[in-house]
């Protein structure tokens, strides 16, 4: 039975659908995340695997391990690839939270905190290199130009961020240039190397390409709303987060475009200036609240969704299709 | 002419013969390493410009010219794959200078200084990726597996200096492997992909690695000597940094097997504790003095450096030749 005809007996999550149909895969991908981490220096997969093993959704290896057999390829070529795009994300998280001065990450403390931000940089280097050897030992040049080219991309989003930062001028078309940059360039990338793998044509690289940006932004623009919105708990980190770094996303963004001249000294005093105290985050809330920004941006994440779904219109219907586009609106409407 | 043939004017420093003999070579690599680390956000070339333009030595990507053209190789070839050589080895100082929270490189403030951890470690994200993007472009997955296996073995060999530091326990052996990861892996690999670019024979690479790795464990062991005996403005970086942060290196492992029991104490309040006093210093080489702690670490690299000439034995005689043994040296006794 092929994974087109095969139906699907879990509903709602398609998170939850995609790793059921792609179960055997997963494993086999997440046993060789597991193997690859290896090194002899006990330390590295010690930190790797306080990232790697405490879950995480996997949403970027499932991706690459889709969108190979949406285009037909059943081979156990994907599991290496999907365990790169892990490592280079993964690489990127403990980078990311050395530069935020993050204290939790999947619901307990993060990796800087528990192993030093020194090990961090160092085991972020080493999976980012693992994720290369894992590219060539599959040895196709045009993944390796994909991921490297999707690599380069990330670091300059990061760098974009930094500098957007605690700058309130900062437009909607520069915040989305740059989480177009530091997450849906992987998801992109993630997507892109299925239909590679595949031996597919230019135009499915470009569609799934094209996908994986729009499913990125998506879920990018949800989890800058979810920094507000959600439930810390089901989260696995800090709520307000976001606020309290002074970053510029999508909230703050629209609630800035419609500030009073009260509201306007507000955020320049706890975004640009980062002098804060614990009422601030209720009175950003308030004020999300009466300029109806985390509703906005969730109009934005769903056109992002809609984008993406209507990627998958050339392909023939399939359960791995229909999920594919149903991930598109869960990665929006997710709540953690 | 070929430049085996060429004969060379500048007498007395190999690494500057080497540069002038492969002048018109580094020219091209440079303006390839100046143009490729171009990036849209203006903060990623200024902080690469502020280690890269800076100077340095430009050892490793002169390697790679070097090793090519002595196989052979008369092509363009070389000068990306020099760039990339040259990414790896930024990318790992810029990562190194936050790690040890270093203060000066090259004789002025390091970037960490300048531009801060967070764009430090980004912007050697950035040169890694940059670094793969130019492997991809030259296709060779030889050269591909050899400088991603060198990256990896670089980030384990961080992580071992991590945790040697502060151990007065840490053996020679110890030294020395965690020495081969973070420095000769690079030079190895560098050399290496010379007659991989030139499509010389197996042998001929095995001797290049074995070459590079031979000059870069001499390289490193004289460094660690130069960190206590070099003058500072010359090195262009602060005298004694390794012994204010307790790292490990030959000088102390030399002088800690032969301390008395109030050396060893004091050992163990300086690097171990590292709770030191103005007087720590001058003390530590007086005791160097005693035990011929800095004499016997030049042995233990002029015994790499006779092993790094004694790889190019199988060669014709030529101008390239000689210079390459004569590096292995002037790796030893450089001042700076």
């Amino acid at each position: 039975m092929s994974l087109a005809q095969k139906t699907i007996k879990t509903a709602g999550n398609p998170l939850e659908e995609l790793s059921a149909l792609l179960a055997v895969d997963m494993k086999a991908a997440n046993a060789l995340i597991l193997k690859q981490m290896h090194s002899d220096i006990p330390l590295i997969p010690q930190v790797a695997a306080w990232l790697i093993a405490a879950g995480g959704k996997r949403i970027r290896p499932l991706l690459t391990l889709a969108c190979a057999r949406l285009y037909g390829d059943m081979s156990g070529r994907p599991y290496g690839l999907a365990a790169a795009v892990e490592f280079i994300h993964t690489a990127t998280l403990l980078h990311d939270d050395v530069i935020d001065k993050s204290e939790e990450r999947r619901g307990r403390d993060s990796a800087n905190v528990v192993f030093g931000n020194q090990a961090s940089v160092l085991v972020g280097d080493f999976l980012f290199s693992r994720a290369f050897q894992l590219m060539v030992a599959d040895g196709s040049l045009d993944v390796l130009r994909i991921l490297s080219d999707a690599s380069a991309v990330i670091s300059e989003g990061e760098v974009m961020q930094l500098q957007t930062a605690n700058n309130i001028e900062t437009t909607m078309a520069q915040y989305e240039k740059v989480i177009s940059a530091k997450t849906a360039a992987l998801f992109a990338a993630a997507c892109e190397i299925g239909p590679v793998i595949a031996n597919a044509d230019k135009k499915a690289q470009e569609a799934m390409h094209t996908y994986g940006h729009n499913l990125g932004m998506a879920f990018q623009i949800a989890d800058d709303i979810l920094d507000y919105a959600a439930d810390g708990k089901k989260l696995g980190k800090t709520v307000g987060n976001d606020f309290r770094e002074g970053k510029m996303t999508a909230p703050i963004i629209i609630a800035l475009s419609q500030a009073t001249p009260d509201e306007k000294r507000f955020w320049n005093r706890t975004a640009a200036e980062k002098s804060q105290t614990p009422d601030d985050l209720p009175r950003a809330l308030d004020i999300f609240q009466r300029t109806d920004a985390l509703t906005r941006g969730m109009d934005m994440a769903h056109d992002y969704a809609r984008r993406a779904s209507s990627c998958l219109a050339g392909l023939p219907p399939s359960a791995l299709k229909a999920i594919l586009a149903d991930l598109a609106v869960y990665a929006v409407e997710r709540d953690r």
